[in-house]
């Protein structure tokens, strides 16, 4: 059962080992848990529906609770002390594309706002229900999964846009192919969120973004369907996917998703290295995106997140080996841990490894195999349950990203990560920031930043203290040329930020479509655009 | 000198070799040239220019002749008889993003129509004059063509956007980079050209196509300037570039483009192989792009443009020889040519040579090493001044081009070839047709397919016979799952059948974004959009 005020599914806790507690300790001071709320006393507070009754739509509390809230850490916090504030006033579930031209209808009869919900994973607050005049109807897509086509020639798969990852790769991989689009949120996140949020997946590097992977489809608007055909390639005008992509609920609701989809490969390794410093490192990462050595993923983490990810293991001892083999190597103090993967066929894979090995070997990689690389490949989707663990041991826990071309990376990561690390130093407060690069381009990088510290006495000066960080950071990427975000969208949180970047003849354009597509403003209202 | 009636530079011309004369009369009859007029008829009827002096605006009659038209086919056969019809009323030479921006005030207090120029080598018509009631302005963008700023860590690369092909790789490779963007009008076409009418070149196998080149710039629009910052990726939104991209003059005027540029590769090499025939060939270029082997480019000419090629080499002997060899090994009668590239180190290189040579192996692929290869390199972008020898031969010779999935590959080929070979033969005339694939993808292909034919006794008649050819390849594209352009874009040409693809609330959306950048109307009508 999935939880109702958490990541995830209720089955699944990770237990914090001793000594992570110590090393929290000493970081940020003792823990200082807040007590949650029932279910039962959210669910006391929803109020009656303001929708009339339709065969398509629930009004049950407890579905409208359990589609309020994305997983911000604003929707964390309000989740945790029971105050969502705002709940849908029903949740309706189509099954079909008809469905969903019901719905659209439905809507404009009853005068109602619509949200599409996928997964429910936004971190930027991408489906949370606004305080409106109107009723709000939440549109979940969780009952159109299915793989619905399959060309096994030009490898495009037809799906539903509420299949989230494991649906997705279940079905595919019992037809011998993969999608490879597997960012954080996989087990829970939705084809259709991926390509309206402009997802990343952790092998980007092979499969590409959601971007490059989206072939086509098909959207519901209220001016009506635009479906887009699939081709290799076109220079017909501007290309029609862009309305779709990033276009975070705004224009219409996403009935079908066509992905270009690559056989399953017959091997995939995934390794760590270890450089002795942070220039080098990233001076590595760098020649090896620009000289596209054939890798599938590649993930560097700054000293002190390698420092952290170590401290946090659970293996003291083999840790402390490993530490001394890696400081005899060469990479002591200020080490950073690298880890890459190939995935293809043996006689590729066995050729990107070792021309990754060799230039890895210029800028004194020390290469310790497969052992790392198999821990990280089995731990990928489980970093998101750790904010339970955190929390239950007093502490808070976000990520925030961006990315920037190469030039700038070193500058802007370090200003991000010192405006969060001094953003609660007014009141006597620690923060511990760590951060990895994990999206690389011969452009530039992503860059990755999780940062931990303590609630307050209450939540509403708890939910203070993240606004004051976020806020910082958020204007230190608009301020240094880094994207408002890399792989996490717009949403609510980020949306007073995006005229940064789009600049007002951008913003006007985006709107201009809006209103194209959605005349009386219906749909999400408050997402990407704040007007 | 820039041929005023034809492609290229007047001193290149390529001899036909006496063997291609023969062989084309046995295949569409002896040829029958046209007389062409002289520049000087031509000059003669240029009329007076409707608009008032300006300094940045030249009205003599040489320029407004030298703008008024691109090189499809229409264009070269006005030019030949010398009807243009309409020209520009003058030619703008701006050498600054203001002087663009003062050129669009000036269109409207003047109230005229202005027409953005790069390299002019359209082949459909993007850049031609409509015959309006206002005047019409060309602003031609020749002066801004300098690399204007190189951020080698992020390999950005800031250029005017009329820097043309040699002016690009000039400038770039001084610096030891290369923006790797080899359409075959590369002498000529320019940046900013290419990003509006999101061009391809014959390595986009390495560099990827514009879009993936273009990583931002500035738009001039009506509405005000568009700025694009560069980000290595984002998931902030629809991306603004796509604004940009393939706009083709409708919603401003590019005034800077900065591309990713790469570093020079140490190697560089082009080989031949041939298939026994067109199903194997089909099957093994699926598979090379398929499973991501590391070519820089691939081009399979179908058996037909294989014969067609090997009698145009005008070496008798030598072509004797190697087609012995090629049956004694089993590529005879209806072999395939598989042109393909590696470029990158020499370790990658040796690399991804032998897992083609592996895989093309497996297909009944014949390797013959450099020789073709490098022919290929050496005449890539010779193939256009071949219109002028043909046409002084008595025989017209036209391109189109396409894309679609795999599974649709072999079909659309088929009928796009028939659909021209059948064409003319209500008057009896025959018309000789040929195709390659020459940018693969993993969903699919381009096809590109070239038609020879006979003018007919007039000019008019012989447009006609053209008409005649286009509209039924365009059908035939149109019903069949093809896009009206994977590399040529739409002008004015395609524009009747671009509803098809986007679909009438695509074209809707188009719409509406040009009249949010140009509420007048006042750039480049009739191109990408019909109205």
């Amino acid at each position: 059962m999935r939880r109702w005020n958490g990541w995830g599914d209720e089955g699944t806790y990770m237990e914090l080992p001793d000594t992570s507690r110590a090393f929290l300790a000493e970081l940020v001071g003792p823990g200082n848990p807040l007590a949650d709320a029932s279910l039962d006393s959210v669910l006391a507070k929803v109020p009656a529906s303001r929708l009339p009754g339709h065969p398509l739509i629930v009004r049950e509390p407890r579905d409208r609770v359990l589609h309020a809230r994305g997983q911000s850490l604003p929707d964390w916090l309000a989740m945790r002390e029971g105050e969502f504030g705002v709940f849908p006033d029903g949740v309706a579930y189509p099954q079909t594309a008809g469905q969903i031209r019901e719905l659209l209808r439905f809507a404009e009869e009853q005068d109602c706002l619509l949200i599409p919900y996928g997964g429910g994973t936004s971190v930027a607050g991408h489906i949370n229900p606004p305080a409106a005049d109107k009723p709000v109807l939440t549109v979940s897509l969780e009952h159109m999964s299915r793989l619905l086509e399959l060309d096994e020639e030009s490898l495009i798969a037809t799906f539903g846009p509420g299949a989230n990852g494991p649906q997705v790769e279940s079905q595919l991989r019992a037809r011998g192919y993969t999608l490879g689009h597997f960012p954080q949120s996989w087990e829970l996140s939705t084809l259709g969120g991926w390509v309206a949020s402009r997802s990343s997946g952790q092998q980007s590097l092979r499969y590409g973004r959601i971007e490059q992977l989206f072939a086509g489809g098909t959207l519901e608007t209220f001016a009506g369907s635009l479906e887009i055909p699939t081709f290799p390639a076109s220079s017909a005008g501007p290309d029609l996917r862009e309305m779709v992509l990033g276009s975070e609920g705004r224009f219409g609701i996403i009935s079908t998703v066509k992905v270009r989809v690559s056989r399953l490969a017959d091997d995939e390794r995934f390794y760590a290295v270890f450089l002795p410093g942070w220039e080098q490192a990233l001076q590595a990462i760098r020649e090896l995106a620009q000289s596209r050595v054939q890798l599938s993923m590649l993930r560097l983490s700054n000293a002190i997140e390698t420092t952290t990810q170590l401290a946090l293991a659970g293996h003291p001892g083999q840790i402390a080996w490993l530490e001394r083999y890696l400081k005899w190597r060469g990479a002591g103090e200020g080490k950073c841990m690298l880890t890459f993967g190939v995935t293809g066929s043996r006689a590729q894979n066995a050729a990107s490894l070792k021309l990754a090995r060799r230039l890895l070997k210029d800028f004194g990689g020390v290469f310790t195999g497969t052992l790392l690389g198999r821990k990280w490949a089995d731990g990928r989707f489980r970093f998101p349950y750790l904010r339970e663990s955190l929390w239950q041991a007093g502490y808070v826990v976000d990520t925030l990203e961006t990315a920037t071309d190469w030039s700038n990376v070193g500058n802007l990561l370090g200003r991000i990560e010192t405006s969060l690390r001094d953003g609660l130093a007014a009141e006597g407060e620690r923060v511990h920031v760590f951060t990895h690069l994990s999206h690389v381009y011969g452009e530039g990088s992503s860059i990755y930043t999780t940062y931990v510290f303590r609630p307050a006495a209450s939540y509403a000066a708890t939910l203070e203290r993240w606004r004051r960080l976020k806020h910082a950071a958020s204007q230190t990427i608009a301020e240094n040329r880094g994207t408002i975000s890399h792989q996490h969208g717009v949403g609510k949180d980020h949306a007073p930020w995006l005229a940064a970047e789009k600049g007002p003849l951008g913003m006007a354009a985006l709107k201009a479509m809006a209103a194209h597509f959605d005349p009386a403003g219906r749909l999400n209202p408050g997402t990407l655009l704040q007007d």
